[in-house]
């Protein structure tokens, strides 16, 4: 959830930001500065996927009135959730827990739609990876139509850690890869359930494909290799949808 | 189907290609260039949507050695498909018409990505309207996974005339639409078949929902309104495919 958006302007607070691994939307540099603190935020940029604007003096007096010092970052401030308390919460509604698991998902569009349609589809909660995972900026949370602000996301350390947590607490894991011939016309969906949907890159990580309980692929035909992340997450929401219906 | 990137340059040629409504992909304009032509291009380029780029005179020079007058359009040269003799070619084979109708939808990511489910689910098929469509640039044919150059695409003026004509030849016209309250759990998709997706904007336009036989919603739940619009013809095209396999 989003409460409001966070200025943070100054050479020292945007650093320390920036290595907190905080989301950050924007940070605005003005042009003509040159330093040694512009390198080390450079530096970083491609470690941390920070999204830099390169603006004139102007801009950043427009954004702040304060001693903004040649550097304003702009950051949602995002409440992550507790992945545990959310599996006991649903079990609580008496419903079966359904969860999603992206991992590494980092194109923002993708991110952004496949918020949208996991929180139209029911899903309780969509855990990502702290390293690699699409940044939640404000064109991930234009993608989601907003739904951003209205789905539960768990930021985990170690996704391992949750899988196993989620297979002693009932749930079925589910691995969605094109390379299974399993197809998902033939998997039963209707029960407690986490699903796991890889990278637009490589797929799902061994280490975890070798947690999974059941590895399904959507059938398809045709010369393109795969379908996009997120028309292939809203499709196995929807079928999962469809046999609980 | 795309047989090669095409070059145009000089203005006369440039401006001849506009008014012609082929698709260009971007146009490149020289920087410091001041002239009245400037002015006629820029007050088409909404009309047209066109994707112009302000470059340096070597920019132009690198792409051409010819005399480009500080204009250069590039183009795909995309062979778009008759409508009738791909149903005609659907009926040879044997198989069910499966055609996909995009009533204006113009997010050029959407497009690419729709066509990309498309090739993969079997279409035969995608009409889109003259005007008010996406531009078929390199943003779309990076979207659809290079897809676009292997699903046949028709662009036809009058869509209530194809919609006529695919009814005639007992095609059932599925209107999707979120307002729908029939769900698409109940609706019978393995049969010969036009589904017709909406605008992202407002939907498909009356006088194409008058033309159907069925108006179909995805059921959805949460606070957000509608799934993404590729997403949602993504499970449609899935639905049709589950229940005639």
């Amino acid at each position: 959830m989003i409460d409001k958006e966070l200025q943070v302007y100054g050479i020292r607070p945007v650093l320390e930001l920036i290595e907190s691994g905080k989301e950050i939307d924007t940070i605005y540099l003005q042009k003509d500065i040159k330093a040694e603190w512009i390198n080390t935020i450079r530096l970083k940029e491609k470690e941390y996927k920070l999204n830099i604007k390169h603006v004139p003096k102007y801009k950043l007096n427009s954004i702040t009135r304060k001693n903004h010092q040649g550097v304003i970052a702009i950051c949602s401030n995002i409440i992550f959730q507790n992945f545990e308390n959310l599996l006991i919460s649903s079990f609580q509604k008496g419903e079966f827990p359904f969860f999603l698991l992206l991992d590494r998902i980092t194109d923002v569009r993708n991110f952004g739609s496949i918020c949208r349609s996991a929180e139209c589809m029911g899903v309780h909660g969509i855990i990502i990876p702290k390293k690699n995972s699409a940044q939640i900026n404000s064109v991930a949370i234009k993608a989601s139509s907003g739904a951003i602000t209205n789905i539960n996301i768990c930021r985990e350390n170690n996704l391992e850690k949750v899988i196993k947590y989620a297979k002693t607490s009932g749930l079925k894991i589910v691995a969605c890869s094109e390379k299974s011939q399993n197809s998902i016309f033939n998997t039963i969906l209707n029960c407690p359930i986490l699903i796991i949907i890889g990278s637009e890159k490589d797929g799902i990580s061994q280490k975890l494909l070798s947690l999974s309980d059941e590895f399904i692929s959507i059938p398809i035909s045709g010369k393109t290799d795969s379908l996009n992340a997120s028309v292939a997450t809203g499709i196995i929401l929807y079928e999962k949808n469809r046999q609980s219906s």
